[in-house]
């Protein structure tokens, strides 16, 4: 946990003080006064004797009293210098403002490493390098240089500062909330994202974290803390970087079927963060998620004056899989009763002018649809707030009026309500009542729907928070110790890939059924085996120096006399043999043939950002000419399993498709847990790749498996 | 085309005319007072001497002087009567305001009819009803009730009065954009989109033209429009009603595999439309079309400040599909003698800083990329606009210098700029000066991103419109003839359905190649048959009063032998008897079989409100388990046909998948004319379905066909 002398630094020394007015050793210092920064404040400069009035020092260490944090504006170059400086006083925290470090090839990277070094033996903890600062708004602790930050419940996190700008502005200038902090990312070089969501999680002024995102250090951990702070606070996160990861990501076989920003995507919805791709939603969905609670059901209904703000608001609330249920009768006949007869009372409720001299309807209406059980949150869509406007100023009062009925609504039921209103622009005083009440206002029909769409994603994660985390799965671990003979068998001879026979065998004992595939070493034993199976059988070579065993003339299949087995044998190993003198030969694999069923594909690889990664897809046309698979962040609970089988976009075929028997869906999944369980349990593994898997109505052969080593 | 006297009326008579305040026939008269419009205004109420100083008539046709339109405020039941009224007066064109008509049920409809009958007895057009009303900004002619509505260049065609009231309050309060006229399209009863499309294209004070949708009457008449006016003047279209129209377009077979949004949403584009799902979106795209020149090569450049910004709209703009293309090394040694060591030259370009000091760089830069020959256009985002607020008063100078300039490069070089600026909100003289050059700016990122998106969509549109219109297509024009014999035999029997051998006839002679598939009498003439194609056959039920074929028992695939295939003929007879004994037995349809290939399905229905529409995708699990299939409204050119088969997802199937040899897309695209060719000479035709056919390496064979003729 991130300590309070961080965040909550109740000293600070500012390293590059200076008189230049364009200097933000200059700015810093002018700023915390301006904003009445609670603490105190040390300039750093061995060339002044004073500032603002304030006594400078030549070095941090020559300060008297105690340094929470230091502000460091001085160039890249001096960072190992003045930390050793800081570390000698004390001093817990520093902020790095200089850029020039890894961003900046080798020479910056061997820099930052020096820089870290530094801060690790003195225990001083980074924010930065290359950030535009921090901002504490409840101490009044700006080390930005940006003035006039609204306060409030959110915290901000992001790796732009330029988006950092854009959010305070959008708050001010847009609505009227807020900020509890804000911090530039920077660089990751010590604090990463996931220590400040934990410190955020804790923190009593933060309702709601924003994250503006473009790569991330530890992913993992990210979320793995992220899976715990979405239970108590929401975030919302835009992640960039699509069209540029998509491009980086084409590594590996699997890794090359979608771009690993889908990968992301994914990870950060299962760790209950709210995904925006649209930087206007972000601030909008803050506010919801912020200040109202969120829906229970996934019910929503519209409240509309006019038709088309209704169609629209019902088009996007379908996109976003919100549902817009039919009203209740008991519902609709009390709607009838304040309304006029042109009125819609289906869901979108439509008053139809009903509301032109009394808006206090409007609050009417929205009584009856919150106190309908099966509805979860209210969408207002149009004019309120701007009656008065158009009608009679004397709406005003009405309006008013209006106003604190919706707010008391939302605290009455637990429920919430999103208004949109044309007439935000106009800042008419009901809807600053609204604000208050916590109940944001949109002009955008759009950004209203998005913000109510969040409540429900929101709310419906939580719902299902519980049936997500109890899973025990651990079917393999007496495979353990044979395991790891397997893999330590293969290091011993200075392999990184797995004979086929050594993964497929890894991969039984943990799915828990019997390996069939067996190492023939003579014709002979060959038939043995087969004799055994009495099923037709494949045969493959097994070489550690033959990858591609069709190449090489290495495979027979459905082969059933002995006589047949031995030649496949002898050729088999002759074809090898001819394709490469220098092959290590230890003998061909003999399975029974696989059979009918439906081709599927699993594999695992290492992500940068977010580690172990697993990849599913039904083979053939599905994965090679339409690129329908799914992926997760490993490890997977059984729930995800069978989530990742429902995303398939073709996952219809596993029911059977033209008068094919259904494929063994539990074994499917099965599967997957097994893989997850093998990554989980053997960190050496890099890759494995299972291309195909045969699913049958009853259990699934796999085919060829292929698992890949660390270096 | 729409006559003058309708939108650009001299004179205008209000019927229902009123004192009473809050009635639509007060406020009109008031409205057309206070603003001033130009022509002369003759209130009508038989209660009334005098209004607003004007005489008061008690009837249209008591007026003295010739009235142009009329504006009925009276209730629906009164049209019939009123318009009648006005037809003897030779009045041109009425605005009804009234609802009650075909949006309410049978009544409705029957007096919406009665009134449009007066109406074509007397030659007068129909505004409506249920229409808030028109106004023409140049000539001051309002009969909305909508003040203020700002005057500009783009004409505003709207089906919801709610959504005109957003346009028009979103123009004055965000944009300094304006429009020349607005109209209520209401229930479309007499003119309806497409005759105000034509008289948009030909007005001298538009430049563009938007559009709320939510249904069209005339949908094929407004494409046939659209088609003309786009080469003109560019639409901006929001058709919503996504949800709903997903419902009830689950009719026939063919058409419950997509929505017909989906066929809307193509015809609109394919006319160079430019459609938009996000209302948000309307008003900037219309503002950028309507006053900067479209994108010719689809290239843009973004000039930033900062990372998150050109981040985030790199993202979007390949979201859209725009270009950023790499910069000429020409170009990039330019940007590099101007801006800091920091900056980053690529595209997107970040000058770092560099314009801190002096704004004017960044138009600098955007002379130095529009004259890069390869770069289209240029989205400038952050900050512009700002620099004087951020670090000093006086950059504004230099600011509104730097905005002449932006505003000069688009007219020297024909190239457009989009500004995005944080600093939108504090309304600085610099914007108002890019505005006055018709450079939009946007506070939205990603609003800025959409609006040069459609420039360069609109761009490429016009280059590609030449190869799209140029086509003759009528290999079948000799066919006709035994086409309509065909036709008229089915109708002489009371069939609506044609039988399996006389569907592929017509195909086969408009595809230009013989039919293969012949109707047997007797099993002595299928051997004949059989004999002659010198291949396994087919064979098949033909019986008007049995549908399915194979359920009958009535279908024998892969035969060869004399023996088999009498045996074949007198089974499937009998088999037909026992399954329907009254049925009228036609014969046995003997075919060569299909042969190996890709299955395809083509499909022809009628759309309620763009008529004909063709169906493509790949037969199996495309189609039936992943909807993999593509619409467009028939007509198609060449060009068309192409881009149906290329915006298939599976399109690579066509290509050969493991293995299999290529399908033949030529044969493809030739049966997609071939259809179309059909349902254009056969207008009797109301759902045509080739399902399966079987694309060979080299041409292809029809397996099955049906075609149903209308009612």
């Amino acid at each position: 946990m991130l300590s309070d002398k961080i965040l909550n630094a109740g000293s600070i020394a500012v390293v590059g003080a200076s008189k230049t007015v364009t200097k933000r050793g200059y700015q810093a210092i002018r700023i915390l006064l301006e904003e009445k920064y609670e603490g105190r404040i040390y300039p750093v400069n061995p060339k002044l004797e004073s500032l603002f009035g304030l006594p400078c020092y030549p070095k941090v260490s020559a300060i008297p009293d105690p340094v929470d944090l230091a502000l460091i504006t001085t160039p890249a170059a001096t960072l190992p210098a003045v930390l050793e400086d800081c570390g000698k006083k004390g001093v817990a925290g520093a902020v790095i403002i200089a850029g020039g470090f890894g961003e900046l090839g080798e020479a910056g990277r061997e820099l930052e490493r020096k820089m870290v070094e530094v801060a690790r033996k003195y225990h001083i903890r980074l924010i930065g390098p290359n950030t535009s600062g921090m901002i504490n708004m409840h101490k009044h602790l700006n080390l930005v240089g940006l003035r006039d930050a609204p306060a409030g419940n959110i915290a901000l996190i992001s790796q732009s500062g330029n988006m950092a700008l854009t959010m305070i502005t959008e708050a001010k200038v847009k609505s009227r909330i807020g900020f509890s902090y804000y911090v530039g990312v920077g660089n990751e070089a010590d604090i990463s994202f996931h220590e400040y969501l934990e410190f955020f999680e804790k923190d009593p002024n933060t309702s709601a974290i924003l994250m503006y995102v473009e790569g991330m250090r530890n992913g993992r951990k990210f979320l793995q803390q992220a899976y715990q702070t979405t239970r108590k606070k929401p975030i919302v996160l835009l992640k960039s970087g699509r069209s540029a990861i998509g491009q980086r990501s084409a590594g590996s076989h699997t890794g090359a079927l979608a771009g690993m920003s889908e990968v992301a995507r994914t990870a950060f919805k299962r760790a209950g963060i709210v995904v925006v791709e649209n930087s206007d939603e972000l601030l909008p969905c803050a506010e919801a998620l912020a200040n109202l609670p969120p829906i229970k059901n996934n019910n929503v209904a519209i409240l509309a004056d006019g038709g088309g703000h209704a169609t629209i608001g019902s088009d996007e609330l379908s996109d976003l899989k919100v549902n817009l249920p039919d009203l209740s009768d008991k519902t609709k006949e009390k709607l009838k009763a304040i309304l006029p007869a042109a009125a819609s009372v289906a869901n979108p409720v439509d008053v139809a002018g009903g509301a032109d001299d009394n808006p206090v309807v409007l609050a009417q209406c929205a009584r009856i649809l919150l106190h309908d059980p099966n509805i979860g949150g209210v969408l207002v869509v149009g004019l309120f707030g701007g009656y008065s406007i158009r009608f009679s100023e004397s709406l005003a009062f009405a309006e008013e009026d209006a106003a604190h009925q919706f707010g008391k609504l939302v605290r009455e039921t637990g429920k919430p309500i999103i208004m949109h209103s044309l007439y935000n622009f106009a800042k008419p005083h009901s809807l600053d009542l609204l604000r208050y009440y916590g109940i944001p206002v949109f002009d955008s029909l759009e950004l209203s729907c998005k913000a109510i769409g969040v409540l429900a994603e929101y709310g419906g994660y939580l719902r299902g928070y519980k049936s997500k985390v109890k899973f025990v799965f651990n079917m393999g671990a007496k495979a353990k110790a044979r395991g790891q003979a397997i893999l330590h068998q293969a290091r011993e001879e200075g392999r990184r890939a797995l004979l086929e026979h050594e993964a497929k065998e890894l991969i039984s004992m943990h799915f828990g059924s019997p390996c069939r595939d067996q190492l023939a070493g003579s014709p002979d034993e060959a038939v043995e085996w087969a004799e055994k199976f009495e099923e037709p059988v494949v045969m493959k070579i097994v070489s550690p120096d033959i990858l591609h065993k069709s190449e090489a003339g290495g495979v027979r299949l459905n082969l059933k006399k002995p006589a047949e087995i031995k030649r496949a044998y002898k050729e088999i190993v002759a074809n090898a043999k001819a394709f490469n003198p220098e092959a290590d030969i230890r003998g061909v694999l003999v399975a029974p043939m696989a059979g009918d069923g439906l081709e599927i594909i699993i594999g695992t690889k290492l992500d940068d950002q977010f580690g172990p990664v697993i990849m599913f897809g039904i083979g053939g046309i599905m994965v090679e000419v339409l690129k329908d698979v799914v992926f997760r962040v490993l490890p997977i609970s059984p729930y995800s399993a069978k989530n990742m089988i429902n995303e398939i976009k073709s996952v219809k075929l596993l029911d059977g498709f033209r008068g094919q028997p259904p494929a063994d869906r539990k074994a499917v999944k099965r599967l997957l847990l097994t893989v997850s369980e093998i990554i989980g349990s053997y960190p050496e593994i890099q890759e494995l790749d299972l291309n195909p898997v045969i699913a049958h109505e009853e259990g699934l052969s796999v085919v060829d498996a292929r698992i890949i080593l660390k270096p």
